[in-house]
């Protein structure tokens, strides 16, 4: 699946959150997807809140499963493992950078990079393993 | 810092959040939170999504360090491993169970266990690392 | 199985690491297994190593997993968290307390709180992820 | 620190490690280090052991933090996260490719690529997090 369809499928099987990210690339090693980070994804002080970081990382190596497998909409997380490095700056959206590491049949794995838009140091770093449902 | 000071403290400081979680009980080990489940924090098929949980963990445990250090508003999550179990039952609470296993000078650690409420096999658990800023 | 049969187990089918370990006791919710720290397991300044303590968490979950399961010789680590919170002891032994939170059809999960003998502060604490083979 | 530096120091520092591990190449990014596998750190079949695969990540994301601070002996691992992904293949070297992360004032994070000789599919990944002293 590219850019578009991962976008379409978002936005049929996860309506809530699919207007906060914008898939913008797939590539050979996995895909780039934008937070677009709005009031309600912020802490006093204008961070980005844990959970929307968390959601971010979720969302971008999920779909960089779902652009090898297909439309798999019941593969679950069963672990996160996140490093919070930075803090975001205020007024950005964030840009996660997924690597799709294994795709096996039972277990999938994938890291992320996140960045506020236009930095080169990351504000965090998260890896996520899911359980890919049998056929 | 007991439940009815860390709730205060939550409505004072962390007012986006505040209504999500109940701090019902402070105890020698660390303390537990409800989080009221309501429409915002579920998935399609009505389970919790997983940004709701980490944020159940986060507070649970930040809140468990306040219990003993007082209102440290800075605290900063550094590193937070989630494993997701089960599904959390439809249309219940979940119950957050943290214990504080560390409170450094720089950091802290503690864990939580989660639980669709009633139950007792836990949906997930985590642990999380704080910063804890110089005085 | 129980800790005698554990032991003869680890004996059996891990003759380089059972030596390193004594398995106390197995209680409802998991077991209590011993690293009986040697030479090999030092670091300079007598504390116990990082590999050491991660293979006392991984012997300790692993046979919480097989005290339920039975003998599933090929069951295998697929992820660890570990967060080291003191210096061991130097000149003591590591007890691991290892408790099993979920033992599904295709994934275990299980934590572990690791203390330096008749201290009540745990050194470090870690939770594991096993893969358990189709039948 | 040059990779012969960085060599220097696991002789001096670490002498109980330093002859398991040869420093390959130190990058902008970060380094890369060989296992010297040998029958120690082998389990039945052949393949690599975890506490082994720990031992690696640790030493490879510990020398890309020497490697830009200078020798640091104190630096501590305070959190572990390793994802095991891959059998490595029997009678193979694994080689750790580790980026540096974060180097902050107290804390620093890395995280590291684990393949057996000559494989492109990485066995292992892991992140970790280390306490500087103060100076």
């Amino acid at each position: 699946m590219g850019a578009a369809e991962l976008q379409a499928f978002l936005a049929s099987d996860f309506g809530q959150v699919a207007e906060d990210f914008a898939v913008e690339e797939v590539c050979a090693e996995g895909l780039r997807v934008r937070l677009k980070v709005a009031e309600r994804h912020l802490r006093p002080g204008g961070t980005v809140s844990g959970p929307s970081m968390f959601g971010l990382a979720d969302v971008a190596i999920y779909l960089a499963i779902l652009s090898r497998l297909g439309p798999v909409a019941l593969a679950v997380t069963t672990n996160a493992s996140i490093d919070f490095m930075r803090k975001p700056e205020a007024g950005r959206d964030l840009i996660g950078e997924a690597r799709l590491l294994k795709l096996g049949r039972v277990l999938a794995v994938g890291d992320v990079l996140m960045f506020s838009e236009g930095k080169t140091e990351p504000v965090a770093r998260a890896s996520m393993t899911y359980s890919i449902p049998p056929k």
